[in-house]
């Protein structure tokens, strides 16, 4: 898959990476173009980089690795999104990395919905560390869920492909509105790992 | 441990059925007197029932099982609160019983320890399905996670014990504001639910 990755953070590189490293075509975009040169480079695998818009106009799924504060500016200087996949994977923290800034009766990912009508949003790998991504879906044999939801069908299919490629469990939580609480998770995740667990962990759902 | 349970619900009489199970001793309370008296014959080992002041009178530690739009009501009738572990396990969910009706900068939890300001208010079970509790926390050899959080520490310790008991694992989340994620955590599992996975299923902490 042609995979463009917006931001150059541990999210948005440590994914890069596993993606490249398992044959997709990732191009990395920053709005330093320096800092996606080299992040490029030290990925190898034929990782491409250049600006926002040169990596929205490449790939056909879209990681959305940026701050929340930074969302409005970044996807202005995407270009054109239609019938783009983004995958958003942003918690809007707070100053103090452990509560949100929005929640409940919206989320991230419905404001990008809306700020990018013709583009086909999926909530995915925001509940995730980066500690985990870089290290690895398995824990002694078990794996780790990747959570997701999103409106399209379509979508869904390639982000569970993205998921399945690096390890993880993928699972469909329903509707783009889900990303009310898939957005708590993370920050769940965050209170867990500072209460004393520290960030080498990941949920898991179990079934029976 | 003399636990009392406010409520004869799926989740309080499952959580009572099985504490009463493994030794301690459980003290039904509803407000309609026959439901209690019903629910602790059934149980037997030495179940107690009665009104919600009996209830609060007798018991250490208290579950709320009732709905978060009785709540007032239910801990005006109450009597004296103080010294007492609350545990809450409530959700706070809209008419679709798929989303949270308060949530993001306030949680149940907390609103509850601002109504009885003398009691330790504990966050637990709200993100386990009843179904769970009742076939127990074993997943084919891995265990399903009690996340918990609260700011009394001596109360984290017997809330503790009450989920060890039962055989799931206890995940300290921190302070009683962590609830603010907790709860919308239950609203993911019944989407997650809803979206084809069914109700037999659980969240587990993975670590490594």
């Amino acid at each position: 898959m042609k995979v463009g990755i917006l931001g150059t953070g541990h999210i948005g590189s440590g994914l890069g990476k596993r993606w490249a490293e398992n044959g997709h075509q990732v191009f990395f975009g920053s709005r330093v173009p320096e800092k996606a040169a080299a992040l490029a480079k030290t990925i190898g695998h034929g990782a491409l980089f250049g600006t926002y818009q040169q990596t929205c106009a490449f790939a056909e799924v879209i990681l959305l690795a940026f701050p929340w504060s930074a969302c409005d500016a970044a996807l202005q200087s995407c270009g054109s999104l239609t019938g783009k996949i983004l995958i958003d994977c942003i918690n809007p923290l707070g100053n103090d990395y452990r509560s949100l800034t929005i929640g409940y009766s919206t989320s991230v990912a419905e404001e990008i919905a809306k700020q990018a009508p013709g583009a086909k949003v999926i909530k995915a790998f925001n509940s995730i560390s980066d500690k985990v991504i870089r290290l690895g879906a398995d824990f002694n044999g078990q794996k780790a869920s990747a959570f997701y939801c999103g409106d399209d069908a379509e979508a869904k299919v390639a982000v569970q492909e993205l998921i399945s490629t690096i390890g993880f469990e993928p699972v469909d939580c329903g509707a783009l509105k889900t990303a009310r609480y898939l957005e708590p998770m993370a920050v769940l995740l965050i209170n867990v790992a500072m209460n004393g667990y520290g960030s080498n962990i990941a949920f898991n759902l179990l079934q029976r």
